[in-house]
């Protein structure tokens, strides 16, 4: 008998690996923070001796999700504008609202409220873009989970930085400050090729290159965009993008519900990530990313939930459902975007993008231990007779029960174990109290 | 101080009656099943002493959930067969499926196991269509569900009946059995214009006005029925209803994907209802139901989320947010089909479409205390800036915590008064055990 520090049994083991295993009564083992091993629970009773031995009989034990575009700290402003055009709803109420309350104690309160409901609907990852960053990776270690830290540029002063020299300076000192950090990493995050120039971006892609860190931008999010772009600089902000080098597998491209048959293919063929948000590209009416056609192509697609103010989620099992449910009625073809794709883009496919996938993103020997389990015994989860397809069509966040990041366990049985939720509920109550004035 | 049976106080009450009224701080008076008072819960406590005193100081208090198009007994099929097209899905797949395993007692395991799942997530009323009917009203009457059941009929033999007189006859039984019931009433469920004949058709629209009971078919699902008919008949099927005399207000019209701007002013003319199911019409990619011009001209539409094998759940919350995201990015506008609207397609207007609107579907005095309470301190939940919006983009079903149905509590902090879980859980494994083989 080995001794180790965990054992999580399951009856069902979602993988995620190359080959898609999924078995049935078997246990995953975690030493160091890492799986060491993975095998029948029959088996693992007489070979290891654990610390912790996790026993989730009616479960799935899976990887845990990857959110591959998020803005935490917008978790203050749920349901604070609803049913109104990209935008008017930028324009008039969230940039005004960001403008009057942004602060360190908003964004610190907002990420946390972020990543409560993250860790109690399975994700342990996320790759978010927003002010004061250093309040958010503080948060993140505090709380445990695994965060990509944006290092947020914008041409315009904010409450942030009032050059884009300053955006640049302070994301280096961020980078700098996680760089040997287990769960931390950073990514620059260039608002939107409409809000930074050619300088900016060029300066942005060579740092980008010299830190070998990704590159997180929106793109293509509305037809206006594009439109607007031909006005401002004759071109569509695309081959703006591919002309300042900035297209290779380092980009994460969000939204990109605009693109041409010839854009989808040198994607493709400078290895570009795109994140698919469908919750907040209908909610804000801007169009169908062609996700199918993408991942034809061999683009990498990941999946993300956008901030709380358009979607108004961070849940990514809804996601994962609506991804599946948009692709068919927009192609009118049932068969594509099946289960077990919709599922690699809500775990391997962001952990690519993230430049993450040696370490996160499926459960393979060696990866670190993020890892969710659901109980499969909820009134609206029964019967189950493929696991796959269940977690993508029937299941819902209530399911989760446990949440495991590199080892360490953040949710048990439905409990924050590193978070203070009523604390949290009683901040979120006075921040809205002045909000709403 | 007037006694009564129950008062449930609230933070929030939206009551959904025709101004649309949200009140801060109230309370519902329940006598003898019924709303008696809805007033400010500091008037409530001095005015009246209840059997029952629910305090629900952080929850919102609003009709329970209406689903208008079910078919209980499928939940033992959720996620058998996903992924395909609906003519592959039904002819290969759930057609066999039906033909091996239903019987009256599949019947009632599975409608069971739907009912727990609709109390779980809210909903106080479904409108069925499936075999052995009678056993799903019996389901209904012991777990205390309202319900309209299904009088199916079909042009061929199938384990329920052998012949249309035969299908009719049993219909004709189940209502006469419970034509004096408070809870269930009874709809003529005609398959579909290409399940069943002109002739049965003309006999089930004159036996629906002698009962005074609604009439509930599959109508222009996809765009292959509209083809097959116009083979088989020579025309459009919403045109041979009409011509049968079938468009009128007891029609409750369901899926509704292919409609011409005609049939769309023809329906609101004979003011037709028409139930919406978002998530089926898109796993099985039959199309866009035009929920907004339906809307706007006057037509009557409601939710449902049709049986779980092509959705794979009947959670309302999930099927409101899907139906605004999904007529925004549709019709490429922000600002159409807002939460106030789809809240009325998931209450009252669905029951209008059964028949029901002067005893459920809102909170006015005198009404069926048919009501849910939701916790809104859940993490995906806050903070609260209107109510409204966020049942409709936040909420999910995990956050209901109570529930009644003319007045009697079915579900109480979280914990079904009626149904075993633990035993339909039992039954639904050894049931799935069965049919995968």
């Amino acid at each position: 008998m080995q001794n180790v520090d965990s054992l999580i049994q399951a009856r069902w083991l979602v993988t995620v690996d190359p080959q898609d295993n999924v078995f049935e009564n078997y246990s995953v083992v975690i030493d160091n923070g890492k799986i060491t091993d993975i095998l029948p629970t029959a088996k693992a009773l007489i070979s290891y001796k654990a610390n912790n031995n996790y026993q989730r009989h009616s479960h799935v034990l899976m990887p845990g999700l990857i959110n591959s575009h998020t803005h935490t700290p917008m978790s203050l402003f749920r349901g604070l504008a609803d049913d109104l055009p990209l935008h008017e709803w930028l324009t008039r109420h969230i940039w005004p609202a960001e403008q009057k309350w942004v602060s360190p104690e908003f964004v610190k309160d907002g990420a946390e409220l972020a990543i409560a409901e993250m860790l109690k609907s399975g994700t342990t990852c996320f790759n978010d873009m927003y002010f004061y960053s250093d309040v958010i990776a503080r948060s993140s270690v505090k709380t445990g989970i695994r965060a990509v830290i944006g290092l947020i540029v914008l041409e315009f002063p904010t409450i942030w930085a009032q050059t884009p020299d300053e955006y640049i300076s302070k994301g280096v000192a961020i980078h700098d400050e996680y760089k040997s950090s287990a769960r931390i990493s950073t990514a620059w995050a260039p608002h939107a090729p409409y809000t930074v120039s050619d300088k900016s971006l060029a300066k942005i892609r060579t740092l980008a290159d010299e830190l070998e860190i990704p590159l997180h931008i929106h793109l293509h999010e509305t037809r206006q965009e594009i439109e607007d772009a031909f006005k401002d600089t004759g071109g569509r902000p695309f081959a703006r993008l591919d002309s300042l080098g900035l297209l290779g597998p380092g980009l994460i491209a969000v939204h990109m519900t605009q693109l041409t048959t010839d854009e989808m293919q040198i994607g493709a063929a400078n290895n570009i990530n795109v994140v698919h948000c469908p919750a907040s590209n209908m909610k804000l009416a801007s169009g169908f990313c062609p996700v199918v056609e993408l991942l034809d192509a061999g683009v990498n697609v990941s999946l993300g939930t956008d901030g709380c103010a358009s979607n108004n989620n961070l849940d990514l099992f809804g996601e994962m459902k609506l991804a599946a449910l948009l692709a068919k009625v927009h192609m009118l073809d049932a068969k594509v975007l099946a289960a077990p794709q919709v599922l690699r883009m809500a775990t391997i496919n962001g952990a690519k993008a993230l430049g993450l996938e040696s370490k996160i993103g499926s459960i393979e020997l060696g990866k670190e231990a993020d890892l969710i389990t659901l109980d499969m015994t909820e009134a609206g989860a029964m019967p189950v007779y493929n696991p796959v397809s269940h977690l993508v069509y029937s299941t819902s966040h209530s399911q989760v029960t446990d949440v495991w990041v590199a080892g360490k366990i953040l949710l048990k049985q439905h409990e924050l174990m590193t978070i203070d939720l009523a604390e949290i509920a009683e901040k979120a109550y006075v921040w809205s109290n002045k909000i709403s004035i």
